[in-house]
């Protein structure tokens, strides 16, 4: 039985997969134009690189292993009519996204900026005000495995974490839920203000100017989500108004951001170039998933795989 | 009874104590030189401005609240003599250091000084290569108040802690300890090294040119003690031959860090000047304390006072 990869992995990886399941035949760090293709029950991939072309060639086809989180560029249709149970990697990020927003919270509340300001000008300057994340109160839009990760690690520094979805149902790690018909009512209490929201007919301009509006004038917003989440310029306007005070962007409207984009210059904006998910152990964590579905797979159960995409609801 | 602040609280501070203790006469905002002094029977201070002659004409005095860690500038023998309890306010710092060294640590660990410095340029780059706090080790030199603190945080983010003091016993959220001798073979498999150790005569110069070059050339080292942990100049060498990778210092020999020192200009060196403990709160926090130890004192049960320093050893 052949499993195709179409991207390299380590060589200890490797040696570890052919240890694990001897009975398969791997063929690793291959294009999708390998004669394999035809031949191969399983394909892990990225994803962007099987189209209606490549699957009409993997006749022998049986379970596409996505090594990420989103599967849009994928032909679903297709896919859901050859019945092809499709897994990805939900999940994988939670530890990188929480650790870099946790850096960024504390590093704009210690105000390290000013620290390294200070520093290149060799300015021994106490006068830098800090303030305490303790007993602060952080909205967190996305409650969900990344979003829950966020905020067990923000109660563990004693902050009070609200979570907002769709419906306002519980999710883990938050002190209180509201649902997105709250939050003009709830965003005048919080400190921070945290999106790690996908983008769906539901979120997609969820944010305007009573939002914003509603903000303290010392509140952190953080997005981590994504860019379509609000019309850039109206969180530029409400950045000059002062509500929020502050805000770290990681996705953007437009990717890479345009160079002339206001947000780069703007005092009070920090632009991440979409890397937050990034992180040393990206394939290591997708192999964590991928072995034990494989060994459901050579079961045959293929209902106990874990990580299963609706091809249906794009997630 | 008179109780006399050396220091300035905010108005609903002074509202509160008079509420709370009507039989008293405070009075605020204070000189040494006011003549309450020589009534008084408690005086509220930060320390550096008791001194023998303060001492003399304060008559009356029967307890000296110090709103600060350290009493090394008080006429301690002079205070023994009378056998006036003092008391300080240990453990109100843990806080605002642990948040701050958390900031430091995974802005380290996400590069954030590169975001900025792309920023800066209108550069959008994505090789950012952040590493994960998650499955990583930290030794805690200090784990007193503040490094168990530190540790619990840690321990948040799935890091192994090791604390290490003088003896090695237990403490607070630490995996594992080690006592000072144990250093040098435990340095080589530490991520994160960080110090909180006061200066006492144990502690003066315990680091040398062996545990920095036993430490890991991708170890981030973090002081946030006493700057005469070692010398100067041997932690300079260390971070010129890349071990430790990087330092954080918000103590130095020097206060304020001389203008000259290559500290400053070091590529792989954070200059904070001595201001991870600053905090908005810290005298609402040193009444926390103040306020159940006067009660205790009206009580005369002077014994149930909380941190007691005891003059002898100074601490």
């Amino acid at each position: 039985m052949d499993v195709l990869f179409l991207f390299r992995i380590r060589e200890h990886q490797e040696e570890m997969l052919k240890k694990e399941f001897p009975e398969i035949h791997f063929l690793f760090d291959r294009k999708p134009d390998d004669p394999a293709l035809e031949t191969s029950e399983v394909i892990v991939t990225y994803g962007a690189d099987i189209d209606e072309n490549v699957l009409d060639r993997a006749k022998n086809l049986k379970w596409i292993m996505v090594a990420s989180a989103g599967v849009e560029q994928m032909p679903l249709g297709r896919i859901r009519e050859r019945g092809i149970p499709v897994t990805n990697v939900r999940g994988i990020h939670k530890t990188p996204m929480a650790e870099t927003m946790l850096a960024h919270i504390l590093a704009y509340r210690k105000k390290l900026g000013v620290v390294y300001e200070q520093q290149d000008r060799s300015e021994w300057n106490q006068k830098i005000r800090g303030t305490e994340l303790l007993d602060s109160k952080a909205l967190i839009l996305g409650p969900g495995a990344i979003g829950s990760e966020i905020g067990r690690l923000l109660q563990a520094f004693g902050v009070r974490t609200y979570g907002c979805n769709r419906s306002g149902r519980q999710a883990e790690h938050m002190d209180e839920m509201i649902s997105f018909g709250g939050l003009v009512d709830t965003l005048p209490e919080m400190d921070t203000v945290i999106s790690v929201l996908p983008s769906t007919p539901e979120t997609r301009g969820l944010l305007g100017h009573e939002h914003f509006g509603a903000m303290k004038d010392s509140a952190l917003f953080l997005n981590f989500g994504r860019g379509d989440l609000y019309e850039e310029k109206v969180l530029i306007e409400a950045l000059e108004n002062g509500r929020p005070a502050a805000a770290v962007l990681d996705v953007f409207e437009t990717e890479p951001l345009p160079a002339d984009s206001p947000l780069w210059k703007m005092e009070n904006v920090t632009v991440s170039p979409h890397v937050s998910s990034h992180s040393g152990r990206y394939i290591e964590r997708s192999l964590d998933i991928f072995m034990p579905n494989l060994r459901a797979y050579l079961d045959g159960s293929i209902d106990e795989m874990e990580n299963r995409v609706d091809p249906e609801r794009g997630y």
